[in-house]
């Protein structure tokens, strides 16, 4: 009897029909979105829903057709489903998207994530991804060559998925590439010591309690005025960890802090991990991609002499999440830290080679998606002077928001020298007209916050200052990070702010 | 003066051209692939090709329209590219790709796919994942309450970018569970022991070097002769360990090996657990998926005494890649185990909830992509009834490839009784007409899996025995994991390794 299965047994016409159906409902999700279309809808990011409801609207009643059951959905239920989850999801193609550290994605980012689906390819081992991973490996090289301008020849990068994951390779790298024996032993008696200042992000802590060093071990240096770390202070930990019996394993600087969006002083931070002998990381992940810009690439000054730097194309850059690298003066490091040679998998090639194309034998992971190619179709959709005029631009924007609400005296910034801002392209500001005191500020931006959303206008986020106590509460952090932004949307941002703070009562 | 970009003015229309085009490529991207259809060419899966071979054709000459440079590339010549990406990669639709523990894609992947790249969604937080986060928490929990019967009103799943961080994840959960003073002093004295059968994946070692255990704490157990652990020796091995001075921490115990699929005996290993109070992990990742069949989630029993599993639908249901899920009766254990409570993300929530929707505070990682939608799509498309065929179909095929060869004196199973296998979807043997010896296998297998891949017809895998020092060699594994083959493809395929065979040349 024949052997046979009733499924995928019409995949062309299947998709055929999927694609033609769901295509202008794509078209229309963007439309709508668009400022300059005939068809925008001011509130088309979408409206707060709570959990609650937003589980009621798919999980009930119990045989609601948005729940999994046992028999296949017909393809108008599915596409009711579909329509469910583009309705009530944060569409983040309207420009009012200005809460987190990514923007919306683009058209070609969306053709790459379509090509990334249908090839289906796992970039673990060559065999099964040949091109994706000479793609990786060409890429990969392109972009730590901007970085490491005195390693072209040896340098290179992996993506993994997302700036924590790359961050957390580092460390291994850090510990595997120093201390060899720590793969066969683990730490055993080393009590190894991480820096970072109190203003990184929180995976580095993460990093640090994942390989087991533990989160008191990672020394939390201070900062400056204006965010960045105090290298002084860097210095002064080292020594003193030293004296404690500490092995310093790791320092880790930010290009663009999480709140501030500060910028560590590499240099001086590349001379005490070069004296100490200490693997130096920069955390790159949001303000890395200033590299593409002529202005605004001074900030890194120093992280060419890093021995790995994070740098996340779907952040500043407008690559679809996840696209996060990990870039290394030696691409050869990859593997000298992290290879088990499983020869179930990884076979070997029977020629010398120069470089590496079995990926996963690099990483501490197995299967892949290939994140790389997406950044390489961007870049060849928008080319460098794309990439470049995307990141300008944003700053212009961020700046012009800045001059617009230090002339208006219900702002208040809430960090740094007017002049030197945005240090990124985020904005952290509170919204305090002179019958509100300090202790208003996380009332009333949490409240102006939540109206703007409710009106499914913007979406801004807030934040504590990860280390000030002075007692003045949340504020603002708006983040200026797309080519759709303009002067007028800020004009609109700023009446809108101060329109919903208008309605504000004070309790 | 305004300040406006060049980029993304008009995304309408650039998404409909890009797709207009690009459909028409993806339809006989699979047309060619389909056995049925008029179109179908035998050789699509794709030839094998030299690292160097496609260095040239992509990135060479050095202005080659492949390469990335300062200014972007019209359609036309984006539209080259993406030609050559999809004629030198690996064509996954045909069904000749019998590889790796993955297949193709199918047509409600790819608007899985399309969707989420849509939406641009990062998944980490409610406000800007609203939608996708509470479909997480539901398929998780639908997903783990098939296998923690006991506890359908507490699990919960998440996922995570393939199967190895699943696991990694789940040995963070175990020492940050057991021993809550890991999180802030790191391993400290502890000598902590983890135990896992010899033809475990790698990720298990690697898992044990990431968080500074160090792969010589991994006791690897005896294995039996169908491959699966020996639990007389995991006890024997975890005396010896206590007696040593070790912590025990942490069983993985597998379904479904990477090489011969198969699955160890979880009923004792859980009687084990239980009795030492260590953490009980499953490795499913490949072979969790039995699940859903009524015939074969008989080989899971016991498995629903686990604390977590990781279950892949990117393997064997035919999600795209990736997909992976870490499974827990307690859903809770992901926040009290990974929690930093880092408050400019995680702002909490005003009233109190069942469950936690900020998704990535249960993670070590930050930003996400929110692979769980793909499941969920495919569970609504299929049905549960879908899985069940699918994996019962995928037995049937591997079955009746293991009774034809053996019923052929060419072919010799690596292990088993032939009565009971296949044990998983691949199946483990060497081609070996009586001219040849053992020791000819590697040769052998090597020099067919080549010619099958130049011919461009199929792709099969080929391994060493994890642990046997018989000196028979590397042997052909190969994995039936897909709707589209047939018992025809089978006696194909049994042709064309007897076909190549003959033309191998002994040296």
């Amino acid at each position: 009897m024949a052997i046979t299965s009733d499924l995928e047994t019409s995949r062309v016409e299947e998709l055929d029909h999927l694609l033609t159906v769901l295509k202008p409902k794509l078209l229309s999700y963007i439309e709508k979105a668009d400022r300059d279309s005939k068809n925008y809808e001011v509130n088309s990011l979408g409206h707060y829903y709570e959990p609650q409801f937003l589980k009621k609207q798919f999980f009930h009643p119990p045989q609601a057709t948005s729940i999994v059951g046992n028999d296949p959905q017909d393809d108008d239920k599915l596409f009711e489903v579909i329509d469910k989850v583009l309705e009530y999801s944060v569409n983040t193609w309207n420009p009012g998207f200005l809460d987190k550290l990514y923007a919306s994605n683009n058209p070609i980012g969306v053709v790459s994530d379509i090509i990334l689906s249908m090839l289906n390819t796992n970039s673990h081992v060559y065999t099964v991804s040949p091109v994706l991973s000479i793609i990786e490996n060409h890429i990969g090289r392109k972009y730590a060559s901007l970085f490491f301008t005195n390693h072209r020849k040896t340098c290179g990068g992996l993506t993994f998925s997302g700036g924590s994951w790359s961050n957390i390779t580092s460390l291994q790298m850090a510990r595997s590439l120093r201390f060899p024996d720590t793969k066969e032993n683990g730490n055993g008696s080393y009590k190894f010591a991480v820096y970072s200042s109190k203003h990184c992000h929180y995976s580095v802590e993460k990093a640090a309690i994942l390989l087991g060093l533990g989160s008191s071990n990672v020394f939390k240096v201070n900062i400056l005025a204006d965010g960045s770390m105090d290298a002084n202070d860097l210095e002064k930990k080292i020594d003193q960890s030293i004296k404690d019996g500490y092995t310093p394993l790791y320092i880790n600087a930010t290009a663009g802090t999480t709140v501030f969006g500060s910028y560590d002083p590499f240099e001086k931070i590349a001379d005490i991990a070069q004296k100490y002998k200490i693997h130096f990381h920069v955390d790159g992940s949001w303000g890395g991609n200033v590299i593409f810009s002529a202005t605004h690439k001074k900030k890194l000054a120093g992280v060419e002499r890093a021995d790995s730097i994070t740098v996340n194309p779907h952040k500043m850059l407008g690559v679809p999440n996840t696209c996060s690298f990990l870039l290394v003066p030696h691409v050869s490091h990859f593997q000298e830290s992290m290879s088990l040679k499983a020869p179930y998998l990884f076979h070997g090639r029977e020629e010398e080679e120069d470089e590496n194309y079995d990926l996963a034998d690099g990483t501490m992971g197995c299967g892949r998606r290939a994140d790389s190619f997406k950044f390489y179709m961007a870049w060849l959709y928008f080319g460098f002077e794309g990439f470049a005029s995307r990141v300008d631009h944003a700053f212009a924007i961020a700046r012009d928001f800045v001059e617009k609400i230090s002339r208006d005296k219900r702002f208040e910034l809430v960090i740094g020298d007017t002049e030197n801002l945005p240090q990124c392209l985020q904005v952290c500001f509170y919204y305090r007209p002179s019958s509100y005191t300090h202790e208003d500020n996380t009332d009333i931006t949490r409240y102006i916050s939540r109206e703007l959303h409710k009106q499914g206008k913007y979406l801004v986020d807030f934040s504590p200052n990860p280390t000030s106590s002075d007692n003045k509460g949340e504020f603002f952090r708006v983040v200026f990070n797309s080519p759709i932004l303009s002067d007028e949307v800020v004009d609109d941002l700023i009446t809108s702010i101060v329109e919903s703070g208008e309605t504000y009562k004070h309790i």
